[in-house]
């Protein structure tokens, strides 16, 4: 019998990662903590519980579990929806001609078509825990939303989604998907809230961006009875529900004993990459490992790479805690040809003190570069990638090539986090070669530094 | 340790089935033979090979052959995109309160949504070895037309396809999907066409039909060097290629010793029917096994449960070969407020004979019915079914509240053959109860019954 690779590995249900994990735990350096807007001091447990549910404010400021257990209930529905395959890329291998290894962990056979669902279930188990009877939250490209909905549908959870305005009508079928599952989709800035009707006089027919979205459904969520608010990415409790994406690729990596000399994912908030590295990065920090890590970002918004390191609101309407991280400033949005998501002003704050740190790579590609080499891939693949998740198959299929020149046969990794099948009028534009690239001018990310805080701690 | 039956059984690459099954060789009498429709006589290899590749055409013919090996270029595709899996519905059961034990077999796990990538990728194979460069299909709901251009785009070449213009319209993404793989999407009826410009004429402002869409695909590929045509429904060799649905479903149920009570699926040509139940039938004929099998098909296109078993063409051109199966007669098109698939008039030869012979029941449900199935499976099982998969919902729920009544612990095993991205505009119909059903009265029947042709074997 020949020991070739299986195309996929799947995990038997008895293998499933019983326990998140906690990066915060095993940092060198821990981040710099949530600020208080107010007050401008660290965020306590009563802070946080303001807005946020309980458990998931307690996740949030555990700095010391390793290892969390994941709820049995959780477990469960967990069971329905994992473990997701580590797929060896065979034919894009053999289109490529390269020499290197290249595998993926594909995230999106569930029907919110993304990783989201990881985190939104946690969440509305913890709700629904608490005796909450509603949720808010926002999305952009709208996985979240659908993932959101998908999991107060399954505990009988009412849900207001603020959808970003360019994203509901770029995508009138994931609001769809989201009404199907009982969601109440409102396209933000929208008139119900305060911020949003600010926001809609000083930059009226604006398509709106995640932060202004943050701002209306913390707004609702603190003005309603037993309601919350919840969030699909940045938070670091987000990224704790994402490590079972890291756990179930360590765990079939290791079956097939496959050392990675890569880890590649893309970066708009951070849940995906920070779930997908969480558990490699222990050894990085220790230096057992010397695997590179990288964070891809779309061009048309380089928050690592282009960024600054400071305090900044997580909302452009500036009632959030403030955050020490990687951002372009609150007000910042990028062009509205930019397709899907990816479009957050800042990065987590543990994926921001990492690549501070080093021990992590960040870099920028440009959409049609992205789209082309989604093709390729699904083409090869036979599955249509979302643009989010096709950033990281540009830089693997990049290094891939790089191998191809210098005949290393590196085991590169990537995290394909979603399908593309609310994409297809980019898709379109794409294949009509009528999609542009936008690389913001130093000029226009002055704007949004211009909105970062004026606070002692930025000086 | 729990003995629990997992939440999601999956083979391992090494149990993948490495043959399919062939239903007519163990048929205890054959099914009658498709007749050429010039001179009424069986169809021989060569009328076949005019319009199919030869191996196809072979596998068409071939009533002796129990198992068929698949070819190694053809596993290795199949290795990326199976085994599906089989789930235990633990929450729908839940939701439910029977104490039946309910399974199904996801085939919707692939970008092209469904389980016709199975068929289509054997299909672009067989031609792509026979030397051709290019191909034409038809495509009802889009499904196959998906399949075969992500087919297609892995053997390169080239394809066009009839897509029926009501669903082409209702679908845009569908569409657009298709193209991205490459694929030439054109409007049935079409101008494009001899049989599409009388079809217009005759019928002005029809939204197509299914049988309208072959004959066009047919004509296309006649006349063009290097061209066959390809089907994704009805034919022998496409039930034969689904096979490997119920090969795998069979090896999953015995690696947990589960005897299935009764097997159900939708019945449109019979494609994932047929493959479904494929490697169940022997012992069924032979009364080793004595389970249910169930065809579920639309009241609003009801082939089975209404329809007469002649010889009939399988295309509104009525230039395809004449098949022995029940049939609405080929001129029929079901209302157009019936959405999705599950359109055709005829139903696949084998499976025809096996309801005529009473090995299996058919049975036919409502359109509001499925959808109302169809939204309370997408929220305890956390899967947006197609309108399609959702017919074999209807009746595994109704079955299952049987069980409820009588307190039987039945085991029921369906085939969820897709996912519903693509029909959320018939979703909201449904949710914002602007969705009718359709019953065609016994004179709407009648009208179909007059295109049957009046031809010998038919007295």
């Amino acid at each position: 019998m020949s020991k070739r690779i299986p195309t996929k590995i799947y995990l038997n249900e008895n293998e499933l990662p019983k326990y998140w994990y906690n990066m915060n735990a095993v940092l060198k350096e821990k981040h710099e903590p949530a600020l208080n807007p107010k007050t401008l001091k660290p965020c306590t447990l009563e802070d946080m519980e303001k807005v946020f549910c309980t458990e998931l404010s307690k996740q949030e400021l555990n700095t010391t579990d390793e290892f969390i257990k994941i709820p049995e209930e959780i477990m469960d529905f967990y069971k329905m929806i994992r473990p997701s395959p580590l797929t060896r890329a065979y034919y894009l291998e053999k289109i490529l001609g390269t020499p290197a290894e290249i595998y993926y962990k594909f995230e999106g056979n569930n029907t919110s078509g993304s990783h989201k669902l990881n985190s939104a279930i946690a969440q509305a188990y913890y709700a629904k825990k608490q005796g909450l009877t509603s949720l808010t939250t926002e999305t952009g490209a709208g996985q979240w939303g659908t993932a959101l909905s998908m999991s107060c549908a399954f505990y009988g959870i009412d849900l207001t989604v603020f959808m970003v305005k360019a994203s509901a009508e770029q995508k009138p079928y994931r609001k769809a998907i989201i009404e199907t599952f009982g969601g109440n989709v409102i396209k933000s800035p929208s008139e119900t809230t305060e911020v949003g009707r600010k926001i809609l006089e000083k930059f009226p027919g604006t398509g709106g961006s995640l932060g202004c979205a943050v701002s209306e459904s913390v707004e609702i969520a603190t003005n309603t009875p037993n309601c919350k608010y919840v969030l699909g990415s940045v938070m670091d409790h987000v990224l704790l529900h994402q490590s079972i994406i890291g756990l179930e690729t360590q765990k079939a990596l290791k079956k097939y004993k496959i050392e990675p000399d890569m880890l590649i994912s893309c970066v708009g908030g951070g849940s995906n990459f920070g779930g997908f590295i969480a558990p490699f990065i222990k050894d990085k920090i220790n230096g057992k490992k010397n695997y590179r890590i990288i964070a891809v970002e779309p061009a048309s918004c380089p928050t690592l790479t282009r960024g600054k390191y400071v305090y900044d609101y997580g909302d452009t309407g500036m009632i959030s805690p403030l955050m020490k991280m990687y951002t372009l400033g609150n007000g910042f949005i990028p062009s509205s040809n930019h397709a899907g998501g990816l479009r957050y002003h800042g990065a987590n704050p543990i994926i921001s003190k990492l690549y501070h740190d080093g021990y992590i790579e960040a870099t920028s590609v440009n959409q049609t570069d992205v789209f082309d080499a989604a093709i390729t891939f699904a083409k090869s693949e036979g599955i249509l990638p979302a643009p989010e998740s096709a950033h990281s198959i540009r830089v693997a299929i990049d290094e891939a090539l790089k191998c191809k020149e210098t005949g290393e046969k590196k085991k590169i990794v990537f995290c394909l986090t979603g399908t593309g099948f609310f994409d297809l009028a980019a898709y379109s534009d794409f294949l009509n070669k009528t999609m542009e690239n936008y690389i913001p001018t130093d000029e226009d990310l002055q704007k949004g530094f211009s909105t970062i805080p004026d606070i002692p701690q930025n000086k």
